[in-house]
């Protein structure tokens, strides 16, 4: 199996995007740690908060009024350290890739300087109408391309 | 991005375990469409199917008595396309790469002929009392051979 | 603290309607249990699978292509027993009042003869343009009709 | 169907504690709403923080190294205003009643001034290792009936 490397903390760039999620009692299995889909539940709420808290943008929107899916046509995670409950887990999102109709997305999460995952999700932005895929829209487009500026 | 080609419905051998899910209104997102965190989790469950049926073993007494988590070291998939409420997807296991102390299991689900997801997920045998890896059990080890003979 | 008595499995109508459900280790918490907000989403896949089985009637299609939401104004469980990984529970509907624009339906659980929950959950029949409640419409009311004489 | 009559957020206890939560993505079902099993899980986590926050106790180490279950014997919620993505609840908590080995908690939550869903949650304190009731610990009882004195 080809896994990733974890990242250190250390090696994130200064700037880039952080939210804490204390690890909940509901996040947990009968083996006592975080159960894997709830990571990607997770993650999902770190990129919620990272568009409205970071790129200024209100992800609710995109899906409610705007009409625009925000799904992932990949979701990929290697996961280095359990989580138990209690924990404080820190998630940092990195654009990996700035695509036509897609925008693919690293995340990263440690507990203290431990590395708990990393992940890439790539996220292809669809009209909820007609059910197909469309370009980035220009405001998401320009505000992860200041993100990644300013975390390179 | 890197993405799997799907694989046909029909490049699936013959002897692979199959099971069925419906796709149900809490599966799904206000899109619409399966939530990708809950892909993960109908993933979950059709291993444990898959270990009943298949493998004959009882996935549960792993994690209960036996006190041998089954957790996931890497969880990877690519989604070909929506499926929505109503919809059966049926997922197919395939076993990758038998290793020390992991499994590697491929999973692809289509609805009908077409491609919904394949996945990777690296599973890993732990001790849940010292909470580290362990070998791959006997039972386990043998039930995996021979199902991987069966689906080459 | 006011709890309901559980109801016997033998004191159910013959011809109540059952479908029996496999606890899964995503339905348990750290505690080994299915935790309870899980068994809330079991009872609603419960209620789905009466409307297709028993009642002949699409919940899907209610959401999706009638646009016809089929949420709860009030849902009431008692737990009696706790469920653990590998458990098989049978769930049973009955329909204990008919409204104008509500459904309440009592559903209880049981593994084997050991009564596990009692729920009641107050259906209301709402449109999903206007936001606001709309009577129940007359292939639900005549269905259900049908389903308390059968079971009363 | 007895409805509960929602509580007005102005006749809380002043003194009560409140948790704010944001209705996230995945909170939500194809009706765009918050789903009814995902504010069971909600109000889960409401208690936790209040148990941290409020009552000074550390929920998940009643769990984990306590071994002390604080699974519900009884949940009992009025959903009186569907929450849609964006919005923030706050979920105040009251005691209703502690009894010898039992909890009865009252959760009310609020969309600003609007009521959003009003709840009983009867906690019962048990040995995760002998799997029975004990009685509510001496902490936890001393925590509740100060919360109780400052919040009538």
């Amino acid at each position: 199996m080809t896994r990733r490397e974890p990242l250190a903390a250390s090696a994130l760039p200064r700037a880039a995007w952080r939210t804490t999620i204390l690890v909940r009692f509901a996040h947990c299995d009968p083996a006592g740690i975080v159960y894997y889909a709830r990571f990607f539940d997770m993650m999902n709420g770190a990129i919620e908060d990272w568009f409205a808290q970071s790129l200024g943008l209100d992800y609710h929107a995109f899906i409610g009024p705007r009409r625009i899916g925000l799904g992932y046509a990949k979701a990929d995670a290697d996961f280095f350290t359990p989580a138990i409950m209690g924990d404080r887990v820190t998630f940092a999102v990195l654009v990996d890739r700035i695509g036509g109709a897609s925008l693919s997305l690293d995340l990263h999460a440690h507990r203290g300087e431990t590395p708990v995952l990393s992940a890439r999700l790539v996220m292809v932005t669809t009209s909820l109408d007609q059910h197909r895929s469309i370009p980035l829209p220009d405001d998401l487009r320009a505000a992860v391309h200041r993100y990644r500026e300013a975390c390179p």
